[in-house]
């Protein structure tokens, strides 16, 4: 809180409580249960799904509630408001994400239906707010950061609905539609907001060894759990596992490669903590738009390894650049680990899928049932050549529209109203 | 250990040691596997029967390891004590109540058949002791936490009977039986062993903001898990579903909630850690006795935002006001987190078998047959008007019950032997 | 990275990316996944076992990533470097293990198919480095246990063979293969690397109770997770709950008994943290070999119980014995948690096969089949007396040449090279 404790102090709780407000009359009205099955088979069904499910949902859920927070902990004396502040933008995101997918593509009938799925779902819209504050981190109040939560998920959805629905782009794991568009969403908004402004630095910004600690904890419960959120939408069987085990090869890459970079980087022998926070999570960014095409695993590795380095030559050489050319304000490190590796893993799946689909024709109709079961559209629809473009074509969207999307968002954060006295 | 180092020491292991004797020669006696499964059917119903039960139970088992054991480490200094009590706790009153149950239920053909099933039931008997505990904490020796153990879990197995065999009740998720319960018990045990002695504040007994992240990350794994908790008796299909579903609405709801009472209450524009380390929580604990209902969705949504409020006015207003009237100590607030939302839940499960019965009369034996597959009695037995009237009967039964035996308890724990020199 | 600091600086990235190359020509040439399944049968059947697998799977991760991390935490100061150079090692050692087993055992048709149970066994070949590193932490740099790494996954892996493909012994939790071999293993390298040097305190190495509490939370964790690493090799069915059920109450008993003992010991009334942090932990490393038998459950609860004494003793008594007499080092007391538990273990081992089959002469041919499905020799092949044999064997196998190997590999530490300048 310490950021906002000057800030627009009653704002917070009125829009929170407006919102709550809101989301509780659309439930009232609009959103069901399924009847309860009569019939065995149905309700054998449901206990398979739910089965199927819940174990994956709960791993992301600790990723996000507790993973990240502890990562995000890093600032020392910020801990406490960076765990609270995700929390509680993970929660209000989830529901706002809820009730704008129920009205857009859940109305049947005009109830929603809802299930452990759509929860899913809209916890997956939850996770761009969550990195994109990130770039931001420690410099706005709790109000503003609420401001983002109701500007991104819209756009999110659009941007999402453009890429998967409309082109049919494949990204089982949202490489293009989750990292690459909440990290240009956060550069966005940080630009926007502070501009060219020169902040001196907070001794709140330097991590100490305690804080360190902390942060490592959240990247290692991060890295567990991170196969769970890449799978979790693959149909059950082939696709799921390859998706799972080419997302723990990748991570496990990034681990010793992010190690190997950072000892030859350094010089002085010492690990970097922020380098180890971030690289070894960089393989599971990377991987997510070709987790559950039939790649052979030696792939995998290599996309491990060279997203971590991607990631830590960002760290050291990107970001400084960035700061001083653009003046931009990246207080995470977002653009390294997501925005770096989802754009190499966006490009990586172009490649996989004209090389794949040339060197085994007969292979081309097991990838494209490799689609995972959200994706509406699929490969079936083009052919390989095309399906290959309209990834980088996804990616150019979720760049694009991001940045503008976050500019906009970064405008409005400086309403006075939001900003507070000076 | 530190208020128990002038304590009777050589109690504890004496007692310790006692115990875990007579379980060891229990077992010994009477406690048996099944038969290994001749029929290749019956091998796949039990390998069915774990993998539905299994993960739900290291869940709990994380819940009520380590988060609960870091949400009371609140306390600095305390820390280490809190989570080893708590840990010792949890153990001795599992196998405890695995020897009471095994008595006094399962006795089959003098052999008792030990399955995951009773083990999930017996740790649901120990987390009232955690619960309980939570109102002494830092103001007891370990000799006399034991003593809270062996006498709450008989007290909890017989109210438990009544309630849920005898009456009728239904309380999938131990709103009533674990929740009410634990916290007059110990409500009373406080009551009885301190009476209207003043008690200095002790300086551990101030939270740091280390204290207080670290309490932060217990309540958030609680959170996480709580799901897991409430739905984990329902039967698999529709009525676990909604369980999830509708826990999963209730705390999200609460978490978003109490941050709106809590700053509106604070006023300063700070977020008061106690209130998150409580608040976020609540509406787990009510929702436990409607959960697998067919209630709309909404009905989730709204009780967990009631009972985070009742929760933060409990904090707020209540506690200090019990405290001067009464004398009465609650060091965790126990009261505020399971008492309020607890009755606010079991009052609920009234409205909400009426209100649901009223509206969809076709639904009733739908409704009846959301009952988990551990209550015995169910709404079949009772008319719906009825049904609600038990429900309040189960929650009088709770809170008379587990005030009378937390009392007697008290007074126990005041005996010179277990006090040891002042 | 402390004690590595001033350690041959670049060896380390060289040695790394080295192998981390070697790796990645061999994922390129050799490993494969299998083709989709064709018929809808045969996905079911990869579908059943991913969510057969991969929740245990999870549960392994999260126990020697974070769970094992923490606990390693307890020195001060050195908790950055024990969480970081764990995981690394797990991940170097994973990928090794995945590579030689590819080369030794799963050579079909020129190609490794790569599934998930292969990442297990190649995980549990990891965790002998992360056990057996524990009797030096602290005092060897990064580059010395990557060494260890390098030659204890092979020596496992032929002893493994060994004990397991040629003797036939039964221990499906790894209390011979793991936790006896690991413990020889490092206290081999501690001696040969140390000799009779006598090495100053240093401050770093007496934990705080901050490092405590970290380090606790890491048994914590451990400890809820245990049951999966036990079982998780079982068949699905009978075997494996018994498994999950003796590993619970072994676990149950040992914690009770850790604090009984403890405190007797102590005296003071105080509870010791290091006494905690491994005697908790006992009853699941001599479970392993029973844990899938029909034996009677107060068989596990004796056999935590007894652990448990054992490991305290051994903390209390033989570690100041060994560190007088033999000079030995053994830093985090790998012997006491590992090695006396793990000997308790096999010998129960051996006497609960010859007393189960004596008394339920009908029961052999289940006790047989409650070989896990890794287990290629089993039960069948010997006769009862002769199995018990056998696995005594088996643990003279472990000891012994874990304790060759490891001397070798300390030896190899001493080269100029990796010790770098004094």
């Amino acid at each position: 809180m310490a950021a906002g404790s000057s800030s627009p102090r009653h704002l917070l709780p009125l829009l929170l409580g407006l919102f709550q407000g809101a989301f509780l009359l659309f439930f009232a009205l609009l959103v069901t249960y399924d009847k309860p099955s009569t019939k065995e088979e149905d309700a054998n069904l449901v206990a398979k799904e739910v089965s199927a499910t819940f174990p994956f949902f709960q791993d992301i859920q600790v990723m996000l509630v507790v993973g990240l927070g502890l990562l995000l902990a890093f600032l020392p004396r910020y801990g406490f408001s960076a765990l609270t502040h995700n929390f509680l933008l993970l929660n209000f995101s989830t529901q706002w994400a809820l009730v704008l997918q129920g009205l857009l593509h859940h109305l049947h009938h005009g109830q929603v239906h809802l299930h452990l799925h759509n929860l899913l779902l809209a916890e997956f819209a939850a996770v761009t707010v969550l990195i994109s504050v990130g770039a931001v981190l420690g410099r706005t109040n709790p109000c503003q950061l609420l401001v983002v939560a109701i500007c991104e998920i819209p756009a999110y959805l659009l941007v999402e609905w453009v890429i998967i629905t409309q082109l049919g782009v494949l990204d089982v794991g949202g490489t293009i539609t989750i990292h690459v568009f909440s990290c240009y969403f956060g550069l966005g908004v940080s630009k926007a907001l502070f501009g060219a402004s020169q902040y001196p630095v907070n001794p709140k910004e330097t991590p100490t060894p305690r804080s360190d600690l902390l942060s490592l904890v959240g990247m290692l419960i991060l890295w567990v759990f991170w196969p769970s959120f890449v799978a979790v939408l693959c149909q059950p069987g082939d696709a799921q596992h390859r998706a799972l085990l080419n997302t723990l090869l990748a991570m496990s890459a990034s681990a010793v490669t992010t190690v190997v970079a950072s000892s030859l980087l350094e010089g002085d022998g010492k690990l970097n903590p922020g380098h180890l926070q971030n690289g070894c999570l960089a393989g599971g960014v990377a991987i997510g738009a070709v987790a559950n095409l039939t790649i052979p695993p030696v792939v995998s590795l290599v996309l491990g390894s060279l997203s971590a380095v991607v990631c830590i030559l960002g760290f050291r050489f990107l970001s400084p650049f960035l700061g001083r050319k653009l003046m931009l304000k990246d207080q995470c490190g977002i653009h390294n680990l997501h925005g770096l590796p989802g754009i190499l893993g966006a490009m990586a799946s172009a490649v996989a899928i004209m090389v794949v689909s040339d060197t085994s024709s007969s292979h081309t109709s097991q990838v494209a049932s490799a689609g995972s079961n959200t994706t509406e559209a699929s490969w079936g629809h083009h052919r390989v050549g095309q399906q290959a473009l309209w990834q980088v074509a996804g990616l150019a969207v979720a760049m694009g529209g991001s940045l503008l999307a976050g500019l906009l968002t970064g405008l409005t954060l400086r309403l006075r109203v939001l900003a507070g006295p000076p």
